[in-house]
């Protein structure tokens, strides 16, 4: 009998199975396409890895209470795995869904698999391809008790943070889970983005060699902001193209692709209303990066904003500005969280949020170490920049992250997510907006009311009409 | 026999009832409080207006092609009137939605009247309460022929542009008309957060007082953006609170509401991915004005961003910044119009867009009279950016509005609607972003592959770990 059913052996199904069969797990697989689940159980050639050629006898050979793990693409391919193995699965069993699948069909498949007495548990997994061989975070989220008869094999398959804990937590019920990788996602769309921005103004307004630039990365990957991201940068800036001996990353077309996880995070953050205006800012550079024959019409037709800038900043500034702003994707991918349970019907463990991220993940960064730290000891402060250490963090940096700003708006280099990140700060510190501008207009052409500073009630005026309009008084 | 029947006498329908009255037509009304549709006959005290008591009656009434016009709240109300009078209307006759329907809800029902052969117009209408009264833009959307049946009485309930044209043309087929209404809102939303941006500096950092404030609206409502809503901003200004003789505006709270429709253009910016990330960071800013008791907590702690300017911008400076930005979100709206048609079955008529939107509506200014010469004169340009009479405005402001949004960043103003404006301006125009980094890093994690800038195809490529970690060769 085996510990875990792999059902799907794309990239990351292939991978988790070997990173399965190497912590001591006996794994079972299966596969749409029937040949290469035998043609990998042949190539491991251990008795711990079996293919099956159908569901049923794939559920049939895993032990009670059964785990089984749906890798395949979110969307229909999901809901037919589901269906194929729901039928041979029995009360106390746990269906894990691994894929990237939006929470509202987490939802409504839990429901599904809830009348059948299935444990249903949507799992986010971040690591890619090395994070899932070599272990990778898992996000679960589900009911506590069908995660408490897994959760020593999960524990085998994660990541293993610094002090030896796995890097995997139940994060809460429902969907929460794939809620939680839809904000991580969200959160690497703003760090590659900052970084893309951060390149972008020492590559072509510094006029950074590359020997430089892979430096500047490097000196940046310390302290609160050593992280997976931005090492990845170094790297990938000190590979040459094997053609044309230049950088490889100058070949490669400035056309970013995406698989929506980041879009639905921007529309979460705007529907939710928690202020993150980071993701939308990531989500709009990558359309625009596919938007090519229209971005060169339009240099053609009106120029580009390209000018010399009065003066190159400091690198000190450059990295301070690139730290601020990255502090403030990570505090808004955790007030996006925090404000989930409101709106839907799971609560988000945000602290076990901040451990599972911390090793595997992608958004893997120092600083989630303190932010775990600070969840679970004020877990009632509304907000991540409100923990006073976190805010000193930021406090050091917005100075830099301002001037940064203003040399990017003059220099005419585009950087929207940096402009966001401080928008978004300035703005979540004022106390009073001037939206009581907009509440007026609104009152005054669709009579939708406005409240008072000085008192409760809901008011209405009729303001002048700048077309000196009237309604008509009734004849009579 | 009756020319048109208004089911829902809310606010917006009471005044159309009215308002096609005074224009000459003939009035049947209904409301599922019967009272009121009584009374307000009683009132009108005539016989080309009459209440009814239920909706058979009332389409009975009609003369053929029947013009029923629905004024219901959007969402389960409006599908409680559409099931109500369905049964009743015969083939010929034209069923109108007038509410803020979301494009789909219209498509949806569109496809049900036309199972029963009646034809289903979604139109958009603009100009709040007293558009309404004394001639709104009205946006349908639908069937050319079921349009040209009713097109004369909703040429004469429309307002009229200043060369005699009435405010109402066919946008587009299937969900066009709410399609449109919604991208109107969206511009809406923008046009307002700029305004309040830019009564933000000049009220809080400049220290301009009430008088001057309003001349300020004042001189800056000429040109190509003499329009409503500056207009009525500068009326606004002028109005003072009776009980504390301070301007009423500085009475009103600053937490901005909206019901929805600026939410739906953001998403849509998002998804069809035309770069107009204006439509997001005024939804972002309503929804902050809402979080007062977290942006109190935040300035109590963190400090208010504020701080004294090195020096104020000169009035022309803050006035061609606040021109650019408008500019660019009229812009951002039509090329979403002009994506639909891509992405959904119905194609957008831009030019009676800027047509209808010239008179009557919200967002009604100086220059839509100048894009409509355009897009009919030159339809295949992608990018209304890019007609050179357009972008010859934005040119000559696109200093100012540089040099406004680098002194709000440095001066702690929050002016996320400028900052967007300037930041997708500045990414359109650029031949090259640095999106190349975002697909290396992308290919490097989850080997999605990148295109090169010399030749076709996609590529992978083994980026080294920053780990140092490696996929275990298969063993033997």
């Amino acid at each position: 009998m085996h510990d875990i059913g792999i059902y799907g052996l794309g990239v990351m199904g292939e991978n988790l199975a070997l990173r399965a069969h190497d912590v001591g797990l006996s794994v079972a697989v299966f596969n749409r396409t029937k040949d290469k689940a035998f043609a990998l159980a042949a190539r491991v050639g251990s008795p711990r890895f079996q293919a099956f050629a159908d569901p049923a006898s794939l559920v049939a050979s895993l032990r009670r209470p059964r785990l089984l793990l749906l890798m395949v693409t979110a969307g229909p391919a999901t809901d037919a795995a589901f269906e194929a193995v729901l039928p041979f699965l029995e009360e106390g069993d746990v269906l894990v869904d691994g894929g990237n699948a939006h929470y509202e069909d987490t939802l409504r498949r839990e429901a599904r698999a809830r009348e059948a007495r299935v444990a249903y548990i949507g799992m986010g997994i971040s690591g890619g391809e090395l994070g899932a061989r070599t272990g990778p975070a898992l996000m679960p989220g589900g009911d506590a008790e069908a995660y408490a008869r897994i959760a020593p094999r999960l524990e085998a398959l994660a990541a293993r943070l610094p002090d030896g804990r796995p890097a995997v937590a139940l994060v809460g019920k429902g969907a929460a889970g794939h809620y939680v990788k839809m904000v991580h996602n969200g959160i690497e769309y703003v760090f590659l983005q900052l970084l893309a921005e951060a390149y972008d103004a020492l590559r072509n307004v510094y006029g950074y060699t590359s020997v430089e630039l892979a430096d500047a990365f490097a000196r940046a990957n310390q302290g609160p902001w050593e992280s997976y991201l931005i090492g990845l940068v170094r790297e990938i800036l000190t590979v040459p193209d094997p053609e044309t001996s230049q950088p490889l990353v100058e070949q490669i077309l400035d056309v970013a692709e995406g698989k929506g996880t980041g879009l639905w995070t921007a529309e979460e953050a705007l529907r939710l209303g928690t202020g993150g205006s980071t993701f939308g800012a990531a989500v709009h550079a990558r359309n625009l990066s596919r938007e090519r024959d229209l971005r060169l019409a339009c240099a053609e037709a009106c120029g580009e904003p390209w000018r010399r800038p009065e003066a190159v900043l400091a690198y000190e500034t450059w990295r301070d500005a690139l730290h601020a702003a990255v502090l403030v994707a990570y505090a808004e991918g955790f007030a996006l969280l925090r404000r989930a349970p409101e709106t839907y019907d799971f609560a988000v463990d945000l602290a076990n949020v901040a451990r599972v991220w911390q090793s595997g993940a992608i958004v893997r960064i120092r600083l989630l170490a303190d932010l775990e730290r600070h969840l679970r000891q004020t877990p009632e402060i509304p907000h991540p920049l409100l923990f006073p250490e976190i805010w000193q963090l930021v406090r050091e940096r917005e100075g830099a992250l301002r001037n940064f700003a203003a040399w990017a708006v003059r220099t005419g280099l585009p950087a929207p997510a940096h402009l966001a990140a401080l928008a978004d700060l300035d703005g979540l510190r004022r106390r009073r907006l001037p939206a009581n501008l907009i509440q007026a207009a609104r009152d005054a052409f669709g009579a939708h009311t406005y409240r008072r500073i000085d008192r409760e009630g809901n008011f209405h005026t009729s303001w002048p009409d700048p077309e000196g309009r009237e309604i008509p008084r009734p004849q009579g």
